[in-house]
């Protein structure tokens, strides 16, 4: 009866709910770049007084980077920890947007209602479904069905660095029952699905030098190492002509599918064309002998995320560069050891280099991947209440992205982690245009109320 | 006695000499960039104004780039057409220049005093040597020893689109009896020199495209094509092992050097060691068995002047980009025929390319190289007055550079050209913290006195 009336109350208050997301996402808090500190800092103590209003002690703490947001609040069942982040992604390039990225909009589209901006779905849109179901209970019930706490930080977009010493230094505040992460996506429209296999994340960058001062292309060219031929070199180096990654011990630690995932994996409906299509594609460029699925779940890549070097502006200019660079990521799976990864990579680099050129590796942190056990019964709680809520019974999926906070809650907290998440495929999170649709928002929001009344 | 009393002068006026460079110096006539067309125009007619003081018929030529300066002077010799180009290279990365790009001073160095800022030595400082030599004649004699024409172009760092057709509409006011050019160097401190082999440039730009907007690579990573990969595996295949150029039919009409020739570049105080030392560099990195004069001088080449793609801001951010591209010169000799090696480039572009992606290629022009037929007496002529100014006789020397205007007055105009310029290796055109010794300046203008006179 409680969660009827519950239900009734978020549908009642979506435009609200709404209004308020929009005055999250229009503060710009891109936490990778040094410029956007102040609203980061912005955007933490929004969330601290939004949160103050709903009966939690919320509030900022300081790290070396952005700040983390933590709230408590009482209740009567297990203790729920639930993790966001309020970052955002860059904007650039920018001038592909159709409106400007931090002033969001509805908008109206063939699929239905949107709400367009940087944030939307990744993360601001999701980490507010959560709170606006808090908000729900509390306006309906007094209280929330369950001992609620929260965790937000600022730093998903950049590589966490503060995330696991502040979990270590409050390891005995934020561990609970279990985690819930809203940081993921639907599997299709109408199925709602809880993320168990997470790929890990090892990011590089890599700049190669070689000679001491940029060169004019005419009077050195053909004699002098050019850093860029050397960067391609090594970059086309990196993978064999069946799209496997050439690195020594690379392939150490990745399992196989077990028959009864991979029979699962079989029987979801998913159209590797559609996908693909999306995106203005038509073939598979990973593996040989690897399914589309395999590709972006369970097996481990190497993509180069972005290079430079030389004359990059318009018209041309005939310079030999002094320097040239690449940041590449490694998502890995099953046991594949980030640290013993960064090592072969710096060795294949520098094995690649010819006289005169070095290498630096001005980052090379990372993150292992995770696998959920399904054992806690929570699981089948959670399923059965989104799949109460949505069309199509709730899924468990892979997801080809990292969010390495899932492994810390165990290794660092022992606790499991549920990965609950309302995105879509077509959200075009990271890019520009980044949309969150709004029947994700409000039956996302209606899903984390039912999760409360099973778990509580 | 004449020339006595000319070269005394210039040394008396070096100092005015120098402060009239400054402030063409100070003007950022940067062609390549669109944001600066004002600053070209300004330095055209800050040039047509300095002529008009010395008594040409100066003025600015309308094209649909930068404007031409065209200039004459009635005299009793042979006709003379001096070319230069007031135009500059971009001073990007800007923040590794010592002082503003644009705000020229003097300093000392231990090799002497230099002036230092774009366009010092490429090529504002070299033209004015000619122009300092033209006043000291007029303020001494009256008049020029010769009839002199005077041709700037604005557009020679951008390709020069405008030249050709300005030179065929304008062929019977600028055809003279010789030409003589103004941006090249030295070889080494004490040795003037004339170049008679020049190489040519194919300019391309090649953009590839893949999925129609950028994606997240944990979402798409492992099964999306990715454009930098493409990218970096056709640039890795450009070049063979042995540093050939892999393009088909790419060393078709490059000669061999005659031996005399060989003989005499043999013979050259050229210090390979010492050449790359100064740039940081220890290693020839160019075609296997061939010496390093041959790899700048007489060698083509394919160099990558810049590579462009992804994220390339601080940190880290997990795209896989729609698009990537670079810029790609070719260095030619001989008889390779540009438009020939376009169309290699392209349909072995095409060849690397996957399913899914499509290449452009925005640019594609180019000059063939050129060869000066030292026949002409006048060749002669001028070494002979160099050597008189010079410590070390002058020299005939090739130039890894292109200055596609020398085979451009061979081809329309009917006449040969002599490069002869006071440039040194380590001037850092095209670079930050760009320079031109003093002693260039200095020298040069009564180099160009001596060959007035020895012309006229």
């Amino acid at each position: 009866m409680t969660l009827q009336k519950v239900l009734a109350h978020i549908d009642r208050d979506l435009d609200n709910a709404t209004a308020r997301l929009m005055e999250l996402l229009r503060i710009p808090s891109i936490s990778t770049d040094p410029a956007y500190e102040a609203p980061c800092a912005q955007a933490a103590d929004w969330l601290v007084r939004d949160l103050q209003g709903l009966g939690f002690r919320a509030e900022t703490r300081p790290t070396p980077g952005h700040p983390m947001v933590v709230a408590h609040a009482d209740g009567p069942g297990p203790h729920l920890l639930f993790y966001g982040h309020y970052d955002v992604q860059p904007v650039d390039p920018v001038e592909l947007w159709d409106n400007p990225p931090f002033e969001p909009r509805l908008e109206e589209t063939a699929a239905g209602t949107v709400i367009r901006g940087r944030g939307t779905s990744d993360d601001k849109g999701q980490l507010m479904t959560f709170v606006e179901a808090c908000r729900a209970w509390v306006a309906v019930n007094g209280r929330l069905p369950a001992r609620v706490s929260l965790f937000f930080e600022g730093e998903e977009e950049s590589g966490s660095p503060s995330l696991v010493p502040f979990m270590r230094d409050n390891a005995d505040e934020l561990r609970a029952d279990i985690a819930l992460i809203c940081d993921t996506g639907m599997f299709g429209q109408n199925t709602p699905a809880i993320v168990t296999m997470l790929r890990g994340l090892l990011a590089e960058e890599v700049v190669i030098s070689g000679p001491d001062k940029d060169l004019h292309s005419g009077m050195f060219g053909g004699l002098a190492r050019n850093p860029i031929h050397v960067l391609c070199d090594m970059i086309a180096g990196l993978h064999g002509p069946d799209g496997r990654v050439s690195l020594p011990g690379f392939y150490d630690g990745v399992p196989e599918l077990s028959a009864e995932i991979r029979a699962q994996w079989q029987n979801l409906d998913f159209d590797p064309e559609a996908f693909l299509g999306d995106v203005g594609l038509s073939q598979p460029a990973g593996e040989t002998g690897r399914s589309p699925l395999e590709m972006i779940w369970s097996r481990p890549t190497c993509e180069v995320n972005g290079i430079s070097g030389g004359y990059e502006g318009d018209g041309f200019k005939t310079v030999l560069p002094a320097k040239a660079s690449a940041k590449i990521s490694f998502r890995l799976v099953g046991t594949q050891d980030p640290d013993a990864i960064h090592k072969s990579f710096v060795d294949y680099v520098q094995s690649c280099l010819p006289a005169d050129c070095h290498a630096e590796f001005p980052l090379g942190h990372g993150a292992p991947a995770s696998q959920m056990s399904i054992a806690n019964p929570a699981f089948e709680a959670a399923r059965a209440a989104l799949s109460d809520e949505w069309p199509q019974p709730a899924a468990y999926i892979g997801c080809g992205g990292s969010i390495p906070i899932a492994g810390h809650f165990k290794s660092i907290l022992g606790m499991d982690a549920m990965l609950i998440g309302f995105g879509h495929d077509d959200d075009q999170i990271h890019s520009p245009n980044e949309k969150y649709d709004m029947e994700s928002f409000h039956k996302g929001i209606r899903s984390w109320a039912r999760i409360l009344a099973a778990l509580g």
